[in-house]
């Protein structure tokens, strides 16, 4: 059987409606993943995520390892067993963090020794231990150990970069424990176009079971991460799962998906859940602001989640203003169902041959509000 | 029909069964219930408080008058509307609050000037103001407007103070808005037996639904709380159900069912909880020690609660370390279901006549743990 399935493509774009298989399960592309940094997405448990109409989520390798470590989540069987989630995991390798959040004391063509940002430790991580240690949490979908270069960055950093990250995930491929997890190339290469084809040609020959874009969405103009990938996308195989790593708003995800992208990621509708900023049809809401303290409509009257059925804005206000824990995670319930619905609808659409009047319609109310 | 029956008593000790009947439902009885100070259960939702065998829970008058106010939970149609629990709720007067946590600026025979804990601005609660906003917030079971003095407290203090409570629950009967809400008075004299005796005489003379103790589990000895229930409530009418508020432990608790108690209500279930303590079978248990950092074991072997069945103790411990809120949530639900499945276990052996032989062996295993 494929690990991808392409089902249906957009007349008018490059957007695709696809199957992924994983070891625990079947995700639905274009596919939205909730951020699981600490072995759980925020505030929320699986029976949620499962209700929110999440059909994957992603864990962070640098977090767990550190914290509580790999050896009892692979005592525990494994990840999923751990935190209690039976569907599909996908990991990252940790460069992003190592590179973002620590000291790092020495690269080398093995890897990085850095301090830890919990307690100081000296700990070294590279393409060998980014594949143990996702082999031992045993994700359905692992990725290739990276440097995930900041923005801006200088072309000759960049190509340097590019050149070690590209070593590190021939490496990875060779130092795979088990098959079946699948195992996702990134290319890297910030916003340089021929870095950006240079590097998918080369991961294209390695061989992987999907493609990243990662260096993207690091704060770099909008137009421009859509041009990087507009330009290189179509050099990834078309049946392969494409991935763009930590975008986006939802504006962002359907232009990706238009430039034909499967998979996101991204901690803003759960981040923003937690700073009191809901996510609606009609775009983003603040829930704290005074002029919802009678407000007793829902959230967004046409959410049919369960926080949008059960209360209203002036309550949900009242719990952030209560410093109630409940309000954190009602809000993040909702902007989670707000996304992985948006999903849903993106894939009825392509499927439908409607995706440019779905993009279209949706985006002209959602910027209703924000945009008057 | 009888607001409250009693179903079985045990020939033992004075341990009873009955069914108390609300506007929103039945209460069996022995009850806990849970504290919803703000609205809210801390960490749950309503959902939640059902499936861990909530019946009731308690709303707290003080608090939700100033913040969010009566006015919108009125317009919202009342408490259980505004937070979506649609089974019975008992409301406090606020008198503890007024007098416990803010600076009193008078107090009269209409009620108490203070000044708000939330932001300094002054407000006037008496037996009129607490019927009134209880009224608002549309609770099944009202409370009078009581002062509950400290413990220790002189006798010529809390003789006083008597004469006013009392006055106060007279007014509150007079004042009272809607007889479809059910109001309890409550006996106050701190540990002075024949102020209890005094106090019940006079309340049980106006003639109320239901009747509490206040004034006790604020600081006394177990064995004078006991022995001041024990000299008084057989003076309460045996078809009224009799609450005991703010306690306790849960061998506070089998000992107060056994001196005749219906009703329990406290936060220490929910409140150790965030502080990582465990309630189980055998014992309290400090989640966060590194002696459970390997327990691949549930909080307690023999609980059937959704957080045993789906996750161990390492996992729990590892969200508390990791400040994830999803910690404070799993164990305050398994301390609730515990809690109120010991509730269960009690009406279950008090009807089978075996309420005795209960206790005994629940206590020897509990305390097997916490007493080595």
């Amino acid at each position: 059987m494929s690990i991808f399935v392409v089902t249906a493509t957009d007349k008018d774009s490059k957007a695709r409606v696809g199957r992924l298989a994983t070891a625990h399960g079947v995700v639905n592309t274009p596919a939205f993943m909730p951020v699981g940094t600490q072995g759980t997405v925020k505030t929320l448990s699986p029976r949620d995520l499962r209700e929110a109409g999440a059909e994957i989520i992603l864990g962070n390798t640098y977090h767990l390892s550190l914290r509580p470590g790999t050896e009892i989540i692979r005592a525990a069987g494994g990840l999923h067993r751990f935190m209690g989630w039976d569907g599909p995991i996908l990991t990252d390798s940790g460069g992003y963090q190592v590179f973002s959040m620590t000291e790092i004391r020495k690269v080398t063509e093995l890897g990085v020794m850095f301090q830890s940002h919990i307690d100081g430790s000296k700990r070294f991580l590279g393409p060998k231990e980014a594949m143990q240690i996702q082999a031992d949490l045993g994700s359905d979908i692992m990725m290739c150990f990276d440097e995930c270069v900041p923005y801006p960055c200088e072309y000759d950093y960049a190509c340097n970069s590019l050149a070690l990250t590209l070593q590190w995930e021939k490496f990875c491929k060779e130092y795979r424990v088990n098959t079946s997890q699948l195992l996702f190339g990134i290319t890297q290469g910030s916003v340089f176009k021929d870095l950006r084809r240079r590097s998918i040609g080369s991961l294209v020959e390695i061989g992987f079971d999907g493609y990243a874009f990662g260096g993207l969405s690091v704060g770099e103009p909008e137009e421009v991460m859509y041009d990087v990938i507009g330009d290189s996308v179509d050099l990834f195989p078309a049946d392969r799962p494409r991935y763009l790593m930590g975008c986006g708003t939802p504006e962002n995800i359907l232009n990706c998906v238009e430039l034909g992208i499967d998979m996101f990621d991204c901690v803003m509708p759960t981040r923003n859940a937690r700073n009191g900023t809901a996510f609606t049809s009609v775009g983003k809401i603040p829930i704290k602001n005074g002029e919802f303290k009678n407000d007793l409509s829902p959230l967004d009257p046409v959410c049919s989640c369960d926080t949008c059925r059960q209360y209203s804005r002036a309550y949900i206000r009242h719990l952030f203003n209560a410093n109630e824990i409940l309000g954190l995670r009602l809000l993040s319930y909702h902007n989670l169902y707000f996304y992985l619905g948006m999903m849903k609808n993106i894939r009825s659409a392509v499927a439908g041959g409607t995706f440019r009047e779905f993009k279209r319609d949706f985006l002209k109310v959602y910027n209703g509000n924000n945009q008057p």
